[in-house]
């Protein structure tokens, strides 16, 4: 059970938009690339959710998610298809207007303009933007995503996402960075698991996660604890590692990041 | 856009619970797991939720989901430590109470028996089953998941998650399967996307999908296509397959499963 967040604890949703990973024909990555970009700045991903390509599902899940958390993260459904309706969802989410935007059309022209007619009617519905959104750069394909209020709208494709999520960085205000650390060892969840309680309810102010893992032939625990307290994580990781050389075991320990 | 779901179209939701797969620490593959394993048996997920290890978070989930789908499938927090907190969460999101389970028990105790003191106080939590619950056999380290209501309680770790998977299987009740065809070629989606749109808007029994591929040195587009309609489906692929030729690409298509 994790420990209340701090009151300085930036909060973040990720609403992944796509009927491919619903289906499972897609594997998704995003959204652990983009927890993992967010932590280190002091952002924590609260929630996620996976929609389907369907309006009235996406609209209904940004207006909440917006509402309870300080920043959403959207991806997928910006492209030139039929089936990219994420722009239009957003915009009647905000109660706002839709149309071509000037930069983002001259982004597109400047792109194709080595081929006449490349630039034909679904490639310029990517640069339709919700009135009142800024642009996120995307330096790959140029098509751009967008910002308004708290939500950035990204690209589904995980090269162009990861670009996109490199020029919304500097941003985001995040808190106090969440560090971690983790203490693995070949003893097993089970055994370790009642001295573990025990721990976790004393020093309630560092959480504690514990996962069970299997590497080749070889299986143990990972516990990991996170804390924006070095000081605290160092104590209460040697407290741990005490339990698992109590127990028998030999606790192996990464350094505080 | 994909179209209205057939009116036997059966759906299903996903529930994630876990701070390691919030913060990216762990990759999740349970959803496209689960996913295409329901797919060929007329289930659809239609909303998949992650939620951390928080009771409250975890209830207000199941809830909404168990209302609005058929099935909903949770996976994490069913293990013997402090951070386990699925199975009570459950129960109160039943509203009912939770105790261990004497089958449960005597699956445990059978496990542990080769060695005295292995079945601890914490192991024994993993068989706390809520009232009302039938137990979901796990071949692969005993401790059980459960059934209750329309709910299906599933451990995290992908292999354990898999067999419970495979041992819910026969109880599930699926509609018509949306079988599938996959159209693929190198002409961009942006060059596909006018005549798309006019295929996807006059077929609108078949949804049709439009995603961009880098394989290697290779790019272009999948188009999938889905309905419950085999005939249908070879008649709107056939068509996609013409438009493909019509923009200078050749196609390449699989078979319809």
């Amino acid at each position: 059970m994790p420990t209340q967040d701090p009151a300085d604890t930036v909060t973040a949703a990720i609403l992944v938009i796509g009927d491919e990973i619903l289906s499972g024909r897609t594997q998704d990555t995003n959204i652990a690339a983009i927890a993992k970009f967010l932590g280190p700045k002091g952002i924590r991903v609260a929630e996620v959710r996976i929609v389907p390509d369907v309006e009235e599902e996406i609209v209904s899940a940004v207006n909440h998610l917006r509402g309870r958390y300080q920043y959403v993260f959207t991806t997928g459904g910006i492209g030139p298809t039929h089936d990219d309706i994420t722009a239009d969802a957003i915009a009647r989410a905000f109660g706002t207007g839709i149309s071509h935007h000037p930069e983002a059309v001259r982004r597109l022209e400047a792109h194709y303009s080595h081929t006449p007619g490349m630039l034909n009617e679904a490639r310029m519905r990517m640069a339709r933007i919700p009135h009142g959104a800024t642009l996120v750069d995307n330096p790959v394909s140029k098509a751009p995503g967008f910002e308004i209020g708290n939500v950035f709208v990204m690209a589904g494709v995980p090269l162009i996402m990861a670009a996109m999520l490199e020029s919304i960085g500097p941003k985001l205000t995040g808190g106090a960075p969440l560090l971690s650390v983790t203490v693995g060892s070949s003893v097993p969840e089970g055994v370790l698991a009642d001295g573990l309680r025990i721990i976790a309810e004393t020093e309630s102010d560092v959480s504690i996660g514990s996962y069970p893992f299997f590497k080749g032939q070889r299986y143990g625990t990972s516990l990991v604890l996170r804390s924006q307290d070095a000081g605290r994580l160092r104590a209460v990781a040697a407290r741990v590692a005490g339990l698992i050389e109590s127990l028998g075991g030999t606790p192996e320990m990464d350094e505080v990041a």
